[in-house]
């Protein structure tokens, strides 16, 4: 007979990109036997239906540049659940561990000697596949650079002018704001007619995406009325869809 | 009642790391309907176990440098297998779509009038949290980049030495053959102090791993034995759990 533990536990789980079905079994067992689940904005809400009856489950997301829950506020959720409720659940949206301070709060957990446990999600940029974009192919791209265009600083990141002068499939997430100086980068760097593509709710009923050139960014961005949350691919991979059906 | 279908489809699938569970419930519930499952030596032969029972399961995979079945068989194999028996699954270890040739197979089969399917699989990189180590970290790394030890035409990406100037964290797949000649890149570029680790057979119960500085990557090998499939992680977010605890 399983008895109920009280021993405190968090449980650091990437939700994948937006399709709840997008979530691993280690996951989903994890999940149904949670105490407590403190969700993100980007993590699918849907996921909330596999959680027990007593299970609760608390936001503490952040909009997009809006209000949030600052960091510190949610280390103390995590210390206060853990402690008095047992099983923690910290459900993100895509994978914690690439863009999304799950490690903080890990190393934060262990201080107050909370057990803990990382559970990896399909990361956002992965969903350039639904829109026929591999992010490496044979040939075109032999390496992926993932940034993020919301730097601590709010400066566009400095390693994107080295990524500009290589073959690597350049994704950017949470660059939607950057726009513009990412065209500039490309610009300065004369490669503005780059493959581009944009794609917003990757994964979810409502995705949306176009695609275009580096120098059409803006343009896209306007004529699709796309917005956060996306992600942003430039490279060759971006056209190898169309470059092989034209051959 | 459902009745069995004969369209041709192909569905090609991440199979994640190597722990069975870290596959997704969309991949799960494709697996237990295929006719046919093409698999890889890096897909978790466990997986199969999922399948009916009068599913083909059917070994394609390649031995780390040695033996392997050509491209060119596959997509044979594809071909037949859709328009013969129905649903066929391609498993692939990792994400297909992220140094897995996917995509390639996914052209083929639409020239063929297959209907195609993709669904992510957690990338091996994302394995270097189950070691203690984000891939980006607040004031650490803001970057991953991902590139291939192993180039078409047997040389080292020339990505390598711009990533080596970034700031980024630097994922290498399918570099334990290559390690002598990523130490002399770094050496090259005064960086062979970079923390750096090795991971093999990721989420696995046999994982194994060390951690050191890149200088330090042969040694490594040799002293804890690491062969294929691993993958070579370099950058500061190596650290950043031994520098949290030690602060």
């Amino acid at each position: 007979m399983e008895q109920k533990t009280t021993q405190p536990e968090l449980f650091v789980i990437g939700a994948g990109p937006g399709d709840p079905e997008l979530l691993t079994i280690k996951a989903f067992k994890v999940l149904k036997e949670a105490d407590v689940v403190l969700y993100d904005n980007l993590a699918n809400q849907a996921l909330l239906a596999l959680t027990k009856d007593d299970c609760q489950n608390i936001y503490v997301g952040k909009q997009p540049y809006g209000a949030y829950t600052p960091q510190e506020t949610i280390h103390e959720m995590i210390k206060h659940f853990a402690f008095t409720n047992g099983k923690v659940v910290r459900l993100k949206g895509g994978d914690p561990f690439i863009f999304g301070r799950g490690f903080e709060e890990i190393l934060y957990a262990r201080e107050q000697g909370i057990k803990t446990h990382y559970i990896p999600g399909i990361t956002s940029m992965q969903a350039a596949g639904l829109e026929d974009i591999p992010l490496t192919h044979r040939a075109v791209s032999e390496s992926v650079w993932v940034v993020t265009g919301t730097k601590k600083d709010g400066r566009l990141s400095a390693d994107l002018k080295l990524a500009i002068q290589s073959n690597a499939t350049v994704v950017i997430y949470m660059g939607m704001k950057k726009v513009e100086e990412i065209m500039q980068s490309y610009l300065e760097a004369g490669k503005e007619n780059t493959p581009a593509a944009i794609i917003q709710h990757a994964s979810l009923p409502h995705q949306k995406s176009a695609k275009g050139v580096v120098k059409e960014l803006k343009a896209m961005v306007d004529k699709h009325q796309l917005t956060h949350p996306a992600i942003i691919i430039i490279g060759e991979v971006v056209n190898v869809n169309s470059q092989i059906n034209n051959e």
